[in-house]
């Protein structure tokens, strides 16, 4: 599988035809770097990466792939945690990067279009310069493109209020593995007119074609956002407090995480414990308060919160500043593990079956590793739990992934038992190509293997991820 | 075509096994009546009317329909207006009507489990019992199903906000026409594994399978709506007025129609004129202002609107009753004009585009037909419009609907133009079937075919219906 594979001189001449000199890297360096993504699990093996500059050049490059059996890995900000865009068996790398411009601005339709390889920040900082926003947010959006967010239906953290990326795409321009030019959708907000194809695109994680264009809703920006941070002696006071605050206010986030995650973040330096009572668990929400009255009813909530003691201590920003670094307890959490190379995993329930779900994996890995420390934090709000077990020193990375693997089956089995999602927001890739069918039924996976073979009869689209074929 | 079909004893007696007793009919009455909906341009001519009680059953009638090649129409509330739900070949129609139960409410995840046959209106009215709000609504509420809405994928006059019924479904039930049950997404917000079946059959108008569940998000309640009209000198106004207030203010609705609407309207009984200035078009726009400030900068908003000359004249509610009365002026509109037998169409463009578009159609209708007149309405904020042309007294039904006919190249060809939608929200059916290829290019089709081939590939699912194949 993964011995080198170069392209002959011939094939690497077509390709400079296609995409222009200076616009095709075939050194290690490149291939070892265009070709892998955030996960180190495979080891990265393309044979060259393309830079097209054009929807039409992606289809010439499909057709030269359909022609000569190569396949095609696309390629965007390479953020992904599951492996999506790693090419490890010769694939030419499709890289989205010189296809980064803004196109358009529609101020009537609140809608731009884009290129794929548009950085999320891009997007994020150019709909600020028009007063408008875009709301999908996550810790890598400095990196990831627009194209691979709409490939993994990226989620984040403004879900419960914003949704996953899917609500913003109005329209895709793809090219299909057959080679065929899509204009799906075109901008509209309604088009009863049949299947909708894009969301076939969007999540499908490169596996049926590339997404060059897409016409993005943008939305108002939110005005005067502040949020609290509060303690609470357990996991079964989450809901209560969730549900009292959203019947009230609409909150723009709603997460959590444990005192060991907040415990690494404190060592980590940069921020403050934001009250001196150590708690089990903490929530972070997110409000837009441009009203005197909302402020009032959030404090009242939070009063009442307390005397049911679901609540034991908690803070509200009183400054932009103070916004800012409350959100860094939830959001250095990933950064300040990783020195304790933790086993990650992205998985998804209903929000009425979170609490059971957590004590049952906690019990799980207590009594199989009393060792292991588990840290929780993740999206409550959308019912989304990032699970990181961490390493004990004494342990090698060997070691502990074996063990973790075993870890892992009891987890998915109960992710099964309360029909829930392997990947919540990560997509499949290779990491959880083995574990698809715990939350797709054998059937749905058949129909989706069929739906792949209409798109790219000859399978050369990302081939190896999601399932084989 | 049209020649009666009748099962043999045989076939229906085994009908019968499936489905029970008294869940089954073949007289002409209930023949003619479950075998169309409001279209009335195609005879409806079914062989019999089952009406299964649960998933199971479903899927055992789609294995009979394999097994002897007869087709099927799913049938909701037969409210459609494309003919989608027209049996005219001596199909089974499959009516949803007996699984009309809310079967679950799960307040942290604000979702609730239906089946199929729930009307709108009552899950409107459940929702609003546990204090939450299902907000796709539209005239027809009282009667369409929730399938139907999906199958469909509904839009109304919340959109602007809501979006369409596509954002409330969670998960799905579907028996696919090969037979299959698939429980797709099974409720949750976030699951990153795969394609996402779901969006195939939301807007599948039953040609792919039946939909016999569904798992629907349901909102917040809006808090203290406040509803103003607005009269404007020319189209031109409409959207100055649309970007005033959206960026200050999120508005629910944002619609608008013509004086001639207004007039039909107030001729029809029930409701006054909002103000004496007669103007040539109307706006309606609702927003939520339970704090005293949007109020203030609502009226802030209107004066400005007024100085620009955007707004004529204006009235804002000042009571609950107020706001339905004004709603009514938009909401009557349908049932005003109906005896005046209006060629309907529904169409969409960008917003930025509507002025030229409107205006461009105005001349055509005006050049070739200036007899005919032109009633506009529509949802505006979202680019949607009802375009409908009225019947002079003194023309025939015939000659009318031949000439329409004739405009109605027109208004595609300018649609096409525009790369807007021959159907908005009221879906292709048989009556836009003809004019599928203005909104989607020849290979869009083609892989729509491919599509309906994997999930039913005896072709029994509402044959005739979106395209031929």
């Amino acid at each position: 599988m993964n011995t080198a594979v170069q392209l002959s001189s011939d094939l690497l001449h077509e390709l400079t035809n296609i995409v222009g000199e200076n616009r095709i890297k075939t050194d290690t360096t490149s291939l070892q770097s265009w070709g892998s993504d955030y996960t180190k699990h495979f080891e990265p093996n393309p044979s060259v990466i393309v830079f097209p500059s054009s929807t039409e050049q992606v289809q010439a490059l499909v057709q030269f792939a359909n022609q000569h059996h190569i396949a095609i890995t696309p390629s965007g900000g390479r953020t992904g945690l599951s492996a999506g865009a790693v090419a490890s068996q010769g694939e030419i790398v499709l890289s989205l990067d010189k296809m980064n411009q803004i196109l358009d601005f529609y101020p009537a339709d609140r809608m731009v279009r884009i290129q794929a390889g548009v950085v999320t920040e891009q997007l994020q900082r150019y709909a600020e310069e028009q007063d408008m926003y875009y709301p999908v947010d996550f810790a890598s959006a400095g990196s990831s493109q627009m194209g691979g967010n709409i490939a993994t239906n990226a989620g984040g953290i403004k879900v419960i209020k914003y949704g996953m990326t899917r609500n913003w795409v109005l329209g895709l321009t793809v090219v299909t593995g057959k080679g065929d030019i899509l204009h799906i959708n075109k901008g509209m907000i309604k088009n009863a007119t049949g299947y909708a194809l894009q969301h076939l695109f969007i999540g499908g994680e490169g596996t049926l074609g590339i997404i060059t264009e897409a016409e993005i809703k943008l939305e108002r920006k939110p005005h005067d956002l502040q949020v609290m941070v509060l303690g609470v002696p357990d996991f079964d006071a989450v809901m209560p407090i969730l549900h009292a605050f959203q019947s009230k206010i609409d909150l723009t986030a709603f997460e959590f995480f444990g005192e060991l995650a907040m415990q690494k973040v404190l060592d980590h330096g940069h921020v403050q414990r934001p009250f001196d009572t150590e708690c089990p668990y903490y929530v972070l929400l997110e409000f837009e308060a441009p009203y005197e009255p909302i402020m009032d009813q959030a404090m009242e909530i939070f009063e009442h919160c307390m005397e049911q003691e679901w609540v034991l201590d908690g803070v509200l920003s009183q400054s932009l500043e103070q916004v800012e670094s409350l959100w860094r307890l939830r959001e250095d959490i990933s950064e300040s593990i990783a020195p304790y190379t933790p086993y990650k995993n992205d998985i998804s329930v209903l929000i009425t079956h979170v609490p059971a779900f957590i004590k049952e994996i906690e019990e799980i890995v207590q009594s199989n590793y009393p060792d292991f420390e588990i840290c929780w934090f993740g999206h409550i709000g959308d019912g989304n739990l990032h699970l990181n077990i961490l390493k004990p020193h004494d342990l090698s990375k060997e070691e502990f992934f074996a063990k973790c693997q075993v870890v892992n089956e009891h987890v998915f089995n109960t992710v099964k038992k309360y029909n829930g999602s392997i990947s919540a927001e990560h997509g499949v890739g290779m990491t959880k190509k083995p574990y698809l069918h715990i939350t797709r039924s054998a059937e749905e996976i058949e129909y989706m293997k069929a739906l792949k073979q209409i798109f790219d009869p000859n399978l050369i689209m990302n081939p190896g991820k999601l399932f084989d074929i």
